[in-house]
């Protein structure tokens, strides 16, 4: 499948230097399929959305990530589970995304994943923005779901990925990606 | 499209014969867009889930349902809240149809509606019925979300559906369910 | 504080014999502090709930249930989750008591815990059943969240529960459990 | 009551100027039981969670806010529904407040209540809410919910409540709380 050529958009749920999720999403870049890039954008530049601000005119970072998700084939999140939810930075971020005039996440196909330092790797805040994310028409991978528990001793001291077992799970969840990417493509 | 032949299984949340959502899946089935058809099945004699009813055979009523479902090219979930989630009726079927060996939910397009008494006609349960089937690797429908409040008013007293701006809307979420199962068809 | 009496009504969430969860609740009936008694109740003979079954009067089961919740001093739920999230056995029953003309989880103490096989013990059907059961008016204790995951593991072949750590837990859950319904008992 | 001396902290979701749920919470102040004061905070200054920041030391404004919360009686929540979910700034103040050294929100009694301008004024983020905010600890008053929608025609031009019926909502649900508090205090 060279001959394809998938854009995906990755985004990191929390805005740590050291978090473990942006180190899975760029151990995610390395494991791609063929026919598949990834580009890890920042959401730490995104003022906090007011209606105000946007009334007043859309600021420059919005357009940006907005411009981002539009023209992605594919977004691939990796958030943390802040209180059993969704992280306030990629609320923000999905938020921000989705006023009109485009709703950019309409159709977007998506796939999700979490890291975190205890046992059980976010399995709430991947429930939470599963449904968030399906009630404004994205189109969430339903399978593999990844929970990257334990994730100290899953990274190196330079948060490279060295567990084997979770690189294949994270090359399983991109596999899959790939395939429901080309699916939601075709309308 | 007259080509096509778009079989939908239609399922009841509440086990009441005066129910206001079996009343609105019928009024449904007037209101198909060519080239699809409704099929309205009963869950009432589904026995409650027991892992050792099933280890001791599959009851009828059970390999009945599971073969509808797994037969129909969409299902059309109607349902009423209860305490703010789910009716026990329709996640016991919905447990059932989703055991092995076989999982006829995964892959299967799906779209929801419900109707209340009260103002607001269960945003919960469709929040909630949306992540479930999602997690269970269905497609559910997401727009448009139709819920039918004050459903007294808006039935006759044979329970015929009679306003016609619910009415539009229920056909508008036909439409938009059929061309949903033809997207998701294309594998 | 032997002086307290506080009777306990234990509900198990599966309707398996050989469940986890049931197994769960007897060990937390050798494990009550001082002051404290559990029974443990069957929901397997209460029906499908059904408006027009309670139209035509009330079930005994029904009856029964009804009484033995607004008779407790505090309800213990140990629970498996299904396709991620309530069992219908239990949303079934949480259902039943729930209609007029009295409301029996109004007010009441309410702690849950649940077991499964797998290595994550049912983190989304906790998170689901605090929301519900909350929603209804129940003060559900918050603090510690008890999930006895790779239960298999944790009790011998008598379904007796070996595992010393989860024991601990157990015996925390109750504890902070009496706290909480003498707590909630002061209006 | 007039011996009691509650001291409410207001909170409002959006970050608006002419937000509706800022405008309900000052009507809120006016609608106060004897015995009960509301001091209406802004979260409008809260830099977005990032654990760099607060590891480089607590900002300002978070600590001023987090002394907020911990001395209220009880924290009344205002706020809309973005994308069927929790706002991004509320979310923000919510995780700040969280996190140790003390954690705030354990054991504060919490009102919430919604305004939109559609038809259905945030079943969703109230639901949510809920949960998130349970599960944190806090105790958030079940009852009465009040969902404020068409909230364009319940005010006039100058953001004051003028709709009777709302207005008598808000008073129940502030008696309510102030019942709520006082039990919530007794441990």
């Amino acid at each position: 499948m060279a001959d394809t050529d998938l854009k995906v958009l990755g985004i990191c749920g929390s805005l740590r230097k050291k978090s473990f999720n942006m180190a899975a999403l760029r151990a995610a870049g390395e494991l791609l399929p063929p026919g598949m890039s990834l580009h890890i954008t920042s959401i730490a530049d995104l003022p906090m959305f007011n209606q105000d601000v946007l009334d007043a005119g859309m600021p420059e970072p919005v357009k940006r990530f907005r411009t981002e998700v539009a023209q992605a084939d594919g977004v691939l999140i990796a958030s943390p589970e802040y209180n059993f939810s969704v992280t306030a930075p990629l609320k923000n971020a999905i938020d921000w995304a989705s006023r009109p005039p485009d709703q950019p996440w309409q159709d977007k196909p998506i796939a999700i994943f979490s890291a975190s330092p205890g046992p059980v790797g976010g399995a709430r805040v991947q429930y939470d923005l599963r449904r968030i994310l399906g009630q404004i028409w994205g189109h969430v991978l339903p399978r593999p779901e990844v929970f990257i528990g334990l994730a100290p001793s899953k990274f190196d001291a330079d948060l490279r990925l060295t567990d084997e077992t979770t690189r294949k799970f994270l090359t399983d969840l991109l596999v899959g990606f790939k395939a429901w990417i080309i699916r939601m493509q075709r309308k």
